[in-house]
């Protein structure tokens, strides 16, 4: 009964934090987002201490929440994304991502190897420079109303190749990492499964579902096509992180899926008060992950900023590199809706961590990296879209 | 990333076998909420095995969807009470709470010390004789759009009265256990807490709510009177379980003060996503948590028997009794209604068990029998009100 109490009390805690943060920077005219990542920061094990370290560890329920909190924001964002108008962006995505790719893992291991890494795990520290979250861009994209523009529909698409490129890499200096040589056979298999899925589920399933999509109305239960949209969308997010992709590829994926449906408008209606309820827990745990004490050693706050400093530039330059022929303004755009690292960066960062590659002190300012760009990012991404639609 | 893919697996496993469970129920016009127990007993530990027993025990991340799932549950449940219904049904509530628990718990230990318990573990095991599981009944009396019925709220009242007799009994029987003398003081300042909660949670909270409704609306996101009253309902849902009632009386209040407010139709609309999400969880996880291998020996089997049905004619005779004043037809629907334990008899067991007074054997027996009476009144309810209606 007590452990019960006691769970219900991180929730609510959690979920009045977050309510707080985000009215606070929505009336500071900034992102809810941010609110809810700062008030995460605040209430977190490095700060006021309300939400303990081990209790928003791997795999533990309040990790769970988030999980489903960010696996339900990337369905309602496939719920509105239509494939025809990702197509459209398909060759520019492309070279987002790739450049998105190429750009930081250069810089980052030439900064590892300067440093003083050997140049096997300069690589591992290289690959956490690399995967953009496309979560926290997406959530501001959609607060702002934002998901249709062209930019828009670039970042998501180059995200999905960028989860797929990092994943290999990923891959590639795991490998290394354990001393072996790379398997170029091994890799090449996941790579086939990875693009595989994504082919069959993205073009496939949006076919499957403009044609037959009314079974989802079949059961008697009136709420049927939420439950079933759901229970594909659980599905594909199982199969993505089974197959070595982040989770919310598969959740985006099934809710492209579900928009090609005659229920979409209905299905967005109904998303969104699991959105209100779950997605808080995600932002906050995200902040709550900061751990503020790195900030009192001088040498580490300055290898702080030199990380983020390269991480925002390498980025920028790769995405706005790629999105050239939307013109400079939409370059410049998508070049800072890539900079994100959030959730994905961190999970890297605890892989390097597990396998003995980074030290403590490493870990903690990538991980604070991650999170930097996800603070940074919302507001200057507001400000350059609300500036354009003046 | 291995075990997140793990628990996105569960999930998707649960929903899935509650929406299909949920659905040939209710083509053999049963309530959906039958086959979601019946679709957890399937693929649970002691049949299909998709689930390990040790996923869903106590504080564990399915555990807590399934917790959250029920407070929501009750939470929607009392945003369709209004208290002024309510009161009218008091005194009718009161008597059906008090027979309710004190034949139950008679016959309960009567039977225990009959089988060869001493007095003082007899009363224990009575203690599980007696909570009343709200959830379930909720549930069926909601899918028959049955909830502003006489028979409903005199049910629902009394399932909080009852809530409070068994936190109290429970007091007495564990401190009995201990081997302690029962310490009349600490008693008394446990029932003045709860009935203090009760009163001015649903007293006062409601009257505020019908003068002052609208903060709830200031801030700036469109959502907030959702995000509001569900921060209400998790706080209400800790602080009920803290003061060692069930999370969901608190929650159960939360959303009856909620009902308050003009925002009430927009409220209950937004709730049902949610319950589609997250009542699963709950309904699977209780089929789930039944042991069938308790079914191979006939000693065990005859002793389920006896106890269920000790247990089934003890509340429905409290139930009847105590709403005489509705007409026998009346009465006989709240005494079936009060019948089911769900998850309050698996708590009380479960105490027991870890205290060391239920053996193994018993606590299996206690455990089906409790939702063994889940699983057979909601088709009777179900019989009885639409035999009524017709």
């Amino acid at each position: 009964m007590h452990a019960a109490a006691a769970i219900l009390l991180s929730v609510f805690v959690i979920f009045v934090a977050a309510q707080i943060g985000a009215e606070i920077a929505q009336r500071l005219r900034l992102p809810g987002v941010v609110g809810e990542i700062v008030a995460g920061c605040v209430i977190g094990p490095s700060a006021l201490g309300w939400i303990q370290a081990d209790s928003i560890a791997n795999g533990t329920p309040l990790d769970v929440l988030s999980e489903l909190g960010v696996v339900l924001l990337l369905f309602s964002v496939g719920l509105e994304t239509r494939l025809d108008d990702l197509k459209k962006v398909g060759r520019t995505a492309f070279l987002v991502g790739v450049l998105g790719v190429v750009i930081p893992f250069a810089l980052g291991s030439i900064w590892a190897h300067g440093v003083g890494y050997e140049w096997t795990k300069s690589l591992f520290v290289a690959a956490a420079f690399v995967a953009t979250s496309a979560g926290i861009t997406a959530r501001v994209l959609q607060e702002l109303g934002a998901l249709s523009r062209i930019e828009s529909r670039v970042i998501l698409g180059a995200a999905v190749i960028d989860d797929i490129l990092a994943m290999l890499l990923l891959g590639v200096v795991t490998s290394l990492g354990d001393g072996g040589e790379v398997r170029i056979g091994s890799l090449l298999l996941v790579l086939a499964q990875a693009i595989g899925f994504i082919v069959v589920i993205g073009w496939v399933g949006t076919r499957v579902m403009r044609v037959r999509g009314d079974w989802i109305e079949r059961p008697l239960n009136p709420l049927s096509p939420l439950s079933i949209t759901l229970a594909i969308c659980l599905g594909l997010a199982f199969l993505a992180s089974e197959l070595g992709l982040a989770a919310i590829i598969g959740a985006f994926l099934a809710g492209m899926i579900a928009s090609e449906t005659r229920k979409r408008d209905e299905l967005e209606h109904q998303t969104q008060p699991l959105l209100a309820f779950l997605t808080p827990f995600f932002f906050v745990i995200t902040g709550a992950k900061i751990d503020l004490s790195v900030f009192a050693s001088a040498s580490a706050l300055w290898m702080l900023l030199v990380v983020t400093v390269i991480a925002i530039v390498a980025k920028l330059a790769g995405g706005f590199l790629g999105a050239l022929s939307l013109g400079k303004r939409g370059a410049a755009i998508v070049g800072v809706g890539m900079v994100p690292r959030g959730e994905v960066g961190v999970v890297i960062a605890s892989l390097g961590l597990a396998a003995g590659v980074f030290s403590n002190e490493i870990y903690a300012v990538i991980v604070a990296m991650s999170l930097l760009t996800s603070i940074v990012t919302p507001p200057v991404l507001a400000w350059m879209l609300k500036r354009e639609s003046v």
